[in-house]
């Protein structure tokens, strides 16, 4: 695809932050079963929800544009994700590797938030109302499942993992 | 190298930043000259010699720990700047090429973020506190500067772009 323009570089941002969340579609349900903590079990679960919701979301403002949805090659979700298969699969201690789990996937989190927080900005430079809120209410809880495993990883696991 | 515990974990994630800001330090001045925007460059060539002061700390807290300062392979900084390095090669048009590469940079931010977070909070847990101080002070730097991309961002450069 060639990128002249914004509206080019939105749409192009959107396919690639669209090939990122089904990533994390397939990642997620890996790193449930792997959780030792049945907390972070949980938080991985709803945020499996929310992360279908998200792609949802995202078919919608495909939709909007009158474009097909379709992802772009990620090779930043694919080295985040790599790494965090990487590091987990060597870490024996359960604890000490839940403690890896919560901060590859706030690694995740905080590629998401920074693509949405742009999506969202030249959405509405561009005056799509529409399209910035709709991915405004994804930054949201992006934010908020980052803020979930902040808690989770200074309340209980760290501690344990120390 | 073994992760057992999360005193491993720790020292494994600060060369994993360790070989990410090194990456970085690379990547600033190709991006320093790709802007079109002045404001833009003269952002980069702040973050530029941050990023000279944030290695220097990373070396301190090697030494707090009586380590050799050295990277560990990052394939998720790596994917960030692949992608980052691949979109803006394709945009031509300048002003479209500043938008993209503000958003590529807060990427980075983005990550530097999410790993400083973890260190900071791995350090208070491990009793570490002088290592939590000068990583803190990285993790406000980090703060600061992906907030001054959001400010350039939403200004004249993606204006201009749209």
């Amino acid at each position: 695809m060639k990128i002249e323009n914004l509206n080019d570089l939105f749409l192009h941002t959107l396919q690639d932050i669209y090939y990122a969340e089904k990533q994390v579609l397939k990642a997620l349900p890996k790193m449930i079963k792997k959780a030792d903590s049945p907390q972070l079990a949980k938080a991985f679960e709803g945020h499996l929800e929310e992360t279908k919701n998200q792609v949802a979301r995202l078919e919608q403002v495909f939709e909007m544009l009158g474009e097909k949805a379709q992802g772009a090659e990620c090779p930043a979700i694919d080295g985040i994700l790599k790494e965090a298969n990487e590091l987990i699969g060597e870490i024996k201690d359960a604890d000490t590797r839940d403690a890896g789990m919560i901060a590859a996937a706030q690694a995740v989190e905080h590629y998401e938030i920074t693509r949405y927080g742009t999506l969202v900005s030249w959405a509405q430079l561009l005056g799509m109302k529409d399209a910035a809120k709709v991915l405004g209410e994804t930054l949201e809880e992006e934010y908020g499942a980052d803020k979930k495993l902040t808690k989770l990883a200074e309340s209980r696991l760290n501690k344990e993992a120390a």
